[in-house]
């Protein structure tokens, strides 16, 4: 496998550990790999450092962009770049035509561009494989902060789970795993039967006052406020609650703030608990990802 | 709770224990139900048997056939039933208008006559709530084939699942409970995250062959070809194979005999190896199904 | 490993597939061996095969017995044997000075002939190793009687599991991972403690009947009449008692059937469910025994 | 139950929230509590707050030190006390007569005075039912450190358990449950039996050396230095040492040092991590002792 990405030009725009895990790996599968918002002794020979955004996106055939991506205006997360990095309409247009822009989660911006220059753009977050690699961080991070955040062990806790997708149904057993007496709180019958199954009790939305009146440590997966002022008014003052849910959460953390109720938004966890885990999970997944959409492409070519 | 069904008629043709369950929750629910196909001592009090398909179907709103539904010809499951049992099409005509008709999974013929005569035709087997209820049963049932039909145990044993649907999901989480070292073939890269994540080992059916050279016992869920001449040639001789997919099921059992090797066909396992448990799921989701269609039907009507 | 045992004469008296795994393991490592009450074509080249228990027993260094051992009377369990084979005292007294005597557990009469001749007796099935081995091929045993004898799945059953010693860790570690309620019932409060910690309620003897009342099947496993006519006259008509305990078990039997309920011994399990298995812990277990029993002897003899 | 100790005079001597929660619990059951290393505001109504801990013995039947004990020279380990609180054998002399006087574990001092003075002694860290409570915190806790202090998740990881004592039996099952690849290094052939049962790997202490060498976890329980130079010298350089055993541990914790390993002690877990979890256990447990010490105290004063 030492070369097949050989003569492939991929770079890689900022980021932290995770990335430098993932330059390794493209860099033993024989891409040739230009970096931009790390320090040149971070990163491992045979990948090439340079200054700027615009330099690494010329000429490239894939722009990998890290997991949190960009702010609205694009500037790029990369947190041992020197200076900040923006990523600018000037350097796409750099990019080799059909170039594949590898992301997170892409802002409005990007995807305009995407319709514009006519790249190939993949937001990776979504992607099944990926996300469900990750639930697994996410949920050992947040039975951490639960751990840390209160005096009692999760074995014999009553804990409850909001929403039941690929984050929560590796948090949920977990939790069973460590002892908890876990309630799944969701909409969709399936889900409910699945959670039924792996040993936990179920429940509506219409029973979340009630369970968060008893709860000792509530996890929010949904990315809509479900935990209102309403349920916070009835809830267990002694609760811990951990939102998982992208920013801004599912919580709404004023009004816990006025009940003087402990809430904790919790986004990017897989990144800060497990960066090693994390980055071998990009090093797994995008350069098979590379190679299916850059196969796809020559097929395409074989027939235009 | 025990008037919500109260006025509508509802017909119950053959079956098993799970329907006798069934009928006890939609008589407490207050339907007037109609049973045929089974004998009079059986069927508790507030339900009427009568003899014939056509006497019971006689302006019912909702007809309920079984969940092994019937054969290409209409022959109706009935354990109990004295004489053969006949879905006709002269009897669906006497149906109520927008009858419901609801049934595991329905043979081509009948989802004709939904089309021709305009009935509301449901197919629970394929609902997931159903289907992930189900498969408790159906792997518990799996295991009991697995500890009768081996010498060993299946802590320690290296077993092998096919597929990652509803049914080896729970399949597998029950196996790795058990302490077996279990591997799950898959094509679906979400699919095999998930089975990581569950603490399996994954693997791709181009390795399939390698996995059943070695396996002690191997359960399918794919409802194709997949255990074929060629695989099997290579399996190890003390092997187990379960085939739990629909009939004809996955395996070919013509070339597992010619090796000699054990391949049992295991269909329809929850009615067989807990239809306490089975009946009491039918007893759960349809009174539920029959009132959420029923509100759809009259909300239709207000409006028509 | 190969002739570790070489020079060793060891006789294999009766027994059931475990001992022919055991004999095979044995000629292996270099024993001379010496097996009765086995036709030929079932052992092994490598053993020598001959007619009387007198013959094998004759300067045997080590005589090995069945883990179900023999009769009040010296019967020795022998399922392939022609004849029955009887362990005689003139059988004995043939053996080699100091011989090594192991055995599942011994009749009374046994331990007076070690006594009397001599020889070091080793009753293994109390060894905690064994103890605790073994105890897979019970649980999974027992959980397979649930399964084959009732109408409901182990998931969401209610079970009770009494007496909290090796087998019934094993076995309520394997319910719990099913999906089931488990109560374990035991005097010791250490043992209650452990029983909490793997997630089951935990309860008094005091509180037996009340359990019972509403339990869907029972594990007994304490070898003292626990469930007594009192307890079963307040016991759930539906229930499975399973007796895992030594006969005669720790259930009134005659009580259980005159009050209609479903009540099986279940004695012996390893070597009914799991044979292979049953056997590899006795290759495993018993030549490190041998090896170690005759380093003792020889130590001893050095300073005699 | 709330009279039960109505009229018995009990001390506590410091300690931290769990004598708070005990002090509770012995007040409701109608004791009469005196309390001192503790301010007045800490304690809840019904409990006597006195300032020296001659005071508080005076003609106390019982006296509760809490569960870290005292220093080698007496001095009570009390986080909320103002002043130090030493434990003078003039207070002792001050008890009533045949009192009891409980503790984690005592230094030689206190059991010396017990010989003396003719109290009864009772050591409560080693009791069966509060070391297996206690493994729970202490398993949370330890797993807490590991996912502190590691760039990997638990999911996935080789992890070490030295030993296989009661706390190491709770951490082995977390461990297993989060996913971790899981040896165990223990002496006792019964132990490993044990281990295997739970899905672990077995492995003896002539192996450890080759284990730690590729371990990226490893937890020791055994109060003797096992993980000692030799072995550190060979031990993977990315490990994480998390030390259970009582102070000063089983790690050569300098060799750790110059060789760069990071190597934690982490004594006293349940009081750190879970302090109202291990609240409740000696509110459970402690008076429940009192009771059937004092009573064992009755019968024998009944034949005096």
């Amino acid at each position: 496998m030492s070369s097949v990405l050989s003569g492939v030009k991929i770079a890689v725009l900022g980021g932290d550990e995770r990335e430098l895990i993932l330059v390794n790996e493209l860099v033993k599968m024989g891409a040739t790999v230009v970096v931009t918002g790390f320090p040149r002794d971070k990163i491992g020979p045979g990948a090439f450092v340079v200054h700027t955004v615009e330099e690494a996106c010329k000429e490239s055939e894939v722009v990998i962009l890290p997991i949190p991506g960009t702010s609205p205006d694009g500037l790029i997360r990369a947190i041992y770049a020197e200076s900040s990095l923006m990523l600018s309409e000037k350097a796409i247009q750099t990019m080799a035509p059909n170039a594949l822009v590898i992301i997170g989660s892409a802002r409005p911006f990007l995807k305009e561009w995407a319709q514009v220059y006519g790249f190939n753009l993949i937001e990776i977050i979504e992607m099944d494989e990926i996300a469900i690699l990750n639930s697994i961080p996410t949920a050992e991070g947040a039975v951490q902060i639960a751990m840390e955040e209160t005096p009692i062990t999760v074995h014999g806790s009553k804990t409850c789970v909001i929403g039941f997708g690929r984050t929560a149904i590796t948090l949920a057993r977990i939790l069973k795993a460590l002892g908890s007496d876990v309630t799944v709180v969701a909409r969709n019958q399936g889900q409910l039967a699945r959670a039924y199954e792996m040993g936990c009790k179920r429940a509506s939305f219409s029973e979340l006052r009630e369970i968060m009146n008893s709860a000792d440590i509530v996890f929010n997966t949904v990315p809509a406020l479900v935990i209102d002022k309403d349920i916070l008014k009835y809830t267990n003052a002694d609760v811990l609650i951990i939102d998982l849910a992208t920013q801004p959460g599912g919580t709404d953390f004023e009004a816990a703030n006025t009940y003087g109720l402990k809430a904790i938004l919790a986004p990017g966890l897989p990144g800060k608990v497990a960066p090693i885990y994390a980055g071998k999970i990009l090093a797994d997944v995008i350069p098979q990802l590379i190679i299916s959409e850059l196969s796809k492409l020559d097929a395409g070519l074989l027939f235009a």
